[in-house]
């Protein structure tokens, strides 16, 4: 067992297992679970509204972690950080309350086939809510979305860009930068879905300069129940609450209320402190790892896969044929056999990897394939884990055949 | 210490503390710490999506939870069980959706003065929305809607009805089972604040009739971060998704969605499965200790605290005079001193309670004192904390008094 999975007692009782389905959720090493425990032993509590010392301490922890993560992407100010459920409800929240703010009847919000459901559907129902029009960008061979094609789909009407940085089938990553700028020119403002990019590459929302980034822990080995909406202070100011009550408010009469500053306003009820506190662990995890141990592994098990896979005649791989362009994620078929049944078969030997739509059925049927498999690889796998992918793969084909 | 301290991990380290704010949030026994701990290191995946062992284990996991909770709460189905961050968020979703289902121009949503915002700022955000109207009930001197009072209230045009069992201030439980009936008679759907009430008192979903109930898991030994929403099947069939994204779907083509069936329709993106597996726990934990005990426990201390504390001439109790009814939740004040200040002062005792609005600001100024102190119990607590509590504010008031 190489010394990365020796982090994590998952990797450490199932020594067999070569667990590739990382672009789900990651597992969670010894220090975030302490982490966490620490915290319901030492220090819980309602934080923000305690006057006494547990209290204090729990919101402590709360708001060092903020700082900790607006850190991590480089954000401006600890205020622009709103911690949030998951992803999806990051992007439920711009969806609901930034259409709010800028949407009027015709408007477009420009996303692309690639998005994952939850960047898909918040923006089909905004439009809806709005009488506005969801308008689409389809990616080149590569999985990448071209300055020409954001500049043939961008109109004066297009208000809102929401785009993920990285899609959780091709693990293509987009070049944001040259995007943004071309979306901010024409006064988009631009939400960045980074669920599937912050696990691979180091974040700074201000160099990207987009307007919002949303992700969530569990893709960073921090436990599930916490995610994280940036958003630009000036956009976050004008934007009215989404969920609202608890402690979001300034003052509250029967018919009416004003709301707390920022972050506050956007947090309603009873935070997650025990997941604040363990994503701020996963974060000190992962720079203890360092982005670039991350990156190289992460680049190079993903060339070593997909060339391997590619070697087999029956197997097709999708997106970029420069297989180190995919951030360890590997979507394939192999012919003739359903997805479900390939996923199956390599649990039955030990390799857990992901069959079905993705979560992104459009991005499915523009691909030609309505589901498929995918091996989604974090900096812990190693080249065994591969091999025994590939030997896995040969052994379900013939296996199929001899079947037949 | 006595037996039911021991169970926590954080009372055995904070031996002298008197944690009396268990209406913000309850500490944590071992036996959920540990169920967490397990999860992560033993089943930990994405569940639902999932063809491999793990993840097979995690939506096992994360399913039994839900059945657990049904069966702890008297649903019907499990179906009827959907996932939340807190009881707020719970609150939002029926806000949110069953408004759009059901309010139109100038109909009436009627809720409490007692609600805490988390339940109050939603609707006054749904009637903008839809042109409609909110309507209070307002308690009698024991903190109690009277069937009277609701019966004036209701109009043809009240569409729903959204009301705490128990006020987190007055600690008064209503006679709910009358007043559904009441609503019921007259078309109104009822939503159920549980917040409060589910630490207290055995729920019976069915026998009470409520159409949704509302609750979080950090309330009752739970992690942060899990809550439910308990509704009717026909309610949440008929209503429209709320947060929409991953999991949640049927179909998707680029301009729409058909969504999946329940309870899945309302869970958007990767759940916090770890998060159930901790609830699920908190239920095996509170079904050892049972709710005869843990009534008869904070009811008796409840009633040792509100009548120490009234034979202290300069201290002021909200609500029920006979103590025994206020659910282990004692509002007080003492003349002349902040309570920030009092909470303060409390805290160098190493008594823990909670000064503040506590979210009802309406309620308080009802109250004509705007803020007060709050000292709410849980069965751990004993006569020792009690005491303390009771030692604490004659100190407070001649550590002032000596002062002038």
């Amino acid at each position: 067992m190489n010394q990365y999975k020796n982090f994590f007692p998952i990797m450490r009782r199932y020594k067999d297992l070569a667990y590739l389905d990382n672009a789900a959720t990651t597992q969670k090493p010894d220090m975030v679970i302490d982490a966490v425990d620490n915290y319901y032993k030492q220090e819980n509590a309602n934080p923000l509204r305690g006057l006494y010392a547990l209290s204090q301490k729990a919101t402590e922890a709360y708001e060092n972690a903020r700082e900790k993560i607006a850190n991590f992407i480089g954000a401006a100010k600890h205020q622009e950080i709103i911690y949030t459920r998951n992803a999806s409800e990051s992007l439920n929240l711009v969806a609901y309350s930034l259409s709010d703010l800028l949407l009027k009847e015709n408007d477009e919000v420009l996303i692309s086939i690639m998005e994952h459901h939850s960047n898909m559907i918040p923006w089909q129902q905004a439009v809806k809510r709005h009488h506005a029009k969801l308008v689409y960008l389809y990616p080149d061979k590569n999985g990448l979305i071209t300055t020409d094609e954001l500049k043939n789909k961008l109109s004066p009407k297009t208000k809102i860009l929401s785009l993920t940085q990285l899609s959780n089938v091709l693990g293509a990553k987009q070049n944001l930068k040259e995007l943004i700028k071309i979306a901010h020119a024409n006064k988009t403002v631009v939400s960045i879905d980074g669920a599937q990019a912050i696990p691979h590459s180091k974040i700074d929302v201000q160099a990207l300069d987009c307007d919002f980034y949303s992700f969530s822990g569990h893709k960073i080995y921090a436990p599930m129940g916490i995610g994280v909406l940036y958003g630009k202070e000036k956009y976050l100011n004008e934007m009215p609450p989404f969920l609202t009550g608890g402690e979001m408010i300034d003052y509250v009469d029967e018919q009416t209320a004003t709301f707390a500053e920022l972050p506050y306003k956007f947090e309603a009820g009873t935070q997650n402190v025990g997941g604040a506190v363990g994503l701020s662990a996963a974060i000190d995890f992962m720079n203890s790892i360092g982005y670039d141990t991350i990156i190289k592994r992460e680049t190079e098990l993903g060339r070593f896969a997909g060339e391997e896979l590619s070697k087999l005649p029956y197997v097709t791989i999708y997106g970029d044929k420069d297989f180190s362009h995919h951030h360890g994620v590997i979507a394939f078929n192999i012919e003739g056999i359903h997805p479900h049944d390939v996923a199956s078969l390599m649990d039955s030997g030990d390799v857990a990897i992901r069959g079905g739509h993705h979560c992104a059925q459009p991005l499915m049927r523009y691909l030609k394939c309505n589901f498929c498999c995918r091996a989604s690889m974090a900096f812990y796998n190693d080249e065994e884990d591969i091999i025994k992918l590939v030997n896995r793969t040969k052994y379900i084909r013939s296996y199929f055949n001899g079947a037949k």
